[in-house]
C-alpha cells in the first residue's frame, strides 16, 4: 500500500507490503513541486504520484489529513496540492483512506502525540530499515503502517490493556 | 476556452470560443459532486471535467481563485476541490491561468464589486444567450471571459478613459 504526506513544497511517499502479519518496506521518497505557479506545482505532483504507483501498483492508498494553518491562504494551498494527491490515487480507480496526524502517531508510536523523531524511530524499527528516514518519507510510511494496522496498531493495544511507552510494549 | 467555477458540492464550467473579436457561447453546466466522502467527491469532479475536456476540447482553462472562507475546514476542502479541478486540466497538459474574483467581474462587469446578478447578465449579453445562466454557470463563464479578455476587458477601458455603467461603456 501507499501512504501519502501532501505538502505544497514536498509531498512524502511510501510503499509498504503488508506479508501475513509482517509489514515490508518496498520504496519511500519525496516530490518536490517546487517554488512555480500552483498549476505546475500541481502537476509535479501527478507525475511523481504516477510515477510511483505505475512503479510499485499498490492496491491501496492511505493520506494524512492535513492541519488546517493559520495562515488560510496556506491552508487554501495545501488544500490543493492534497486535492492533487488525492487526484492521482482515484485516477487509477485505486482506494483512499483518509487518517488524522494523531491517528497514525497513535497506530504507529502508540502516542497521538509523539515528537516527529519518535514516528521516524518507529517506522524505522517496523520496517527494519538500515537507516532513519527522512521526516517526510517517514511521515508517509507511518500513514501506510497505520493503514496496514486497521488505522489502530498499537494504539488499539494500548486500549485493550497493554501499557505502551516511546512506542513500545511493556 | 474553458472556464471553472470550483467548489466542493457544484464546479461550474463554461466553454467559450473566440472568433475573431468576438465570444461565441459553446457549452456550460455544473457538477455535482454530492455529499460523500472527499476522495468520491474528487472523483466525480475529474470525471466531469474530463468529460468536458474530451467533449469540447478546449485549449486553454481558466479558473477562478477561490476566496478564503471564514471556516479553516470549509477553506481546506476548497482548495481539494480546486486542487482537483487543476489536475484534471494539467494532465490533459493544458494551460491554467488563475483569476481573482474581482478580476473576473472587472473584466466582465467593469465594476469589480458587482453583484452576482450583474454577472449574469452580463455573461448572458456579452454571449447573446437566450436566457439568463445560472450563477455557477455564469461564474464559470464570466471566468472563461475574463481570460479571452487577456484579464481585463471592460476593466481596461474604464482605466484607459471610457466610462463604464453596470457593466456598459457610456
Amino acid at each position: 500500500m501507499l501512504g501519502i504526506d501532501p505538502g505544497l513544497r514536498l509531498t512524502g511517499f511510501g510503499v509498504i507490503e503488508k506479508q501475513g502479519e509482517k509489514l515490508a518496506y518496498i520504496a519511500s521518497g519525496t516530490i518536490k513541486s517546487g517554488e512555480g505557479e500552483l498549476p505546475a506545482r500541481i502537476k509535479v505532483i501527478l507525475a511523481g504520484l504516477n510515477e510511483v504507483i505505475q512503479t510499485y501498483t499498490p492496491e491501496q492508498v492511505a493520506i494524512e489529513k492535513v492541519f488546517v494553518n493559520v495562515n488560510p491562504q496556506s491552508t487554501l494551498l495545501l488544500g490543493q496540492a492534497r486535492g492533487a494527491a488525492i487526484s492521482a490515487a482515484v485516477l487509477r480507480d485505486l482506494p483512499v483512506a483518509e487518517y488524522t496526524a494523531l491517528q497514525v502517531k497513535q497506530s504507529v508510536v502508540g502516542n497521538g502525540h509523539a515528537a516527529k523523531e519518535q514516528v521516524q524511530e518507529m517506522v524505522k524499527r517496523l520496517l527494519k530499515l538500515p537507516g532513519t528516514p527522512k521526516p517526510d518519507s517517514a511521515d508517509a510510511l507511518a500513514c501506510a503502517i497505520c493503514h496496514a494496522h486497521g488505522g489502530q496498531g498499537l494504539g488499539r493495544l494500548a486500549t485493550a490493556g497493554f501499557r505502551v511507552r516511546g512506542g513500545r510494549l511493556i
